[in-house]
């Protein structure tokens, strides 16, 4: 899918670790909502509240979930974040993002 | 305006010196475009193909548009670039900037 139809966007980004990673608010019909970001290079720890999928779409990212091993997605990629955890991500390059927070 | 609605986007970003301006672009039903990017600090020169509203949504900004003095926008400000120009920009800080595509 190379593009959302019928959506809402927050016009103001979303700004962590001083600019280093932001993102935009998409949120769909159904009341589904995703969030479409950029990395700066760099190691960054996230939190989550709800089920993440992360879509990278580009980009050189390594990523460690709790209890895993490193992993590397080179250009494109998918991994899942349980909800209510920690996880690292180390960016070595600019890596563009789609995250879809999945309910229970 | 703090939300665009009925919108279509592109998934992935667009790309711009090397990662440091990034923007996605949304399409309007009436046809229009606009784009939603970050600026990391530095100094960028961009070109315009249309007439542009850059509406700075946060950040400090200095811009410099041809035959005009450098002016600053610290927080929030719009200016307009005619088409097939270009402009020269710097980033303080972080900059949310919202660009409007106005056709003649």
């Amino acid at each position: 899918m190379t593009k959302f139809e019928n959506i809402t966007i927050e016009k103001k980004a979303n700004v962590y670790f001083e600019g280093k990673v932001t993102s935009r608010t998409i949120l769909f019909e159904d009341g589904t909502k995703k969030t479409l970001g950029v990395m700066q290079p760099g190691e960054y720890e996230f939190s989550t509240s709800f089920k993440e999928e992360m879509d990278i779409t580009a980009g050189h990212l390594e990523y460690k979930l709790q209890g895993e091993d490193w992993k590397t997605i080179d250009g494109q990629g998918v991994f899942y974040v349980p909800a209510n955890e920690t996880f690292q991500v180390k960016a070595n390059s600019v890596v563009d993002y789609c995250c879809s927070y999945i309910g229970e």
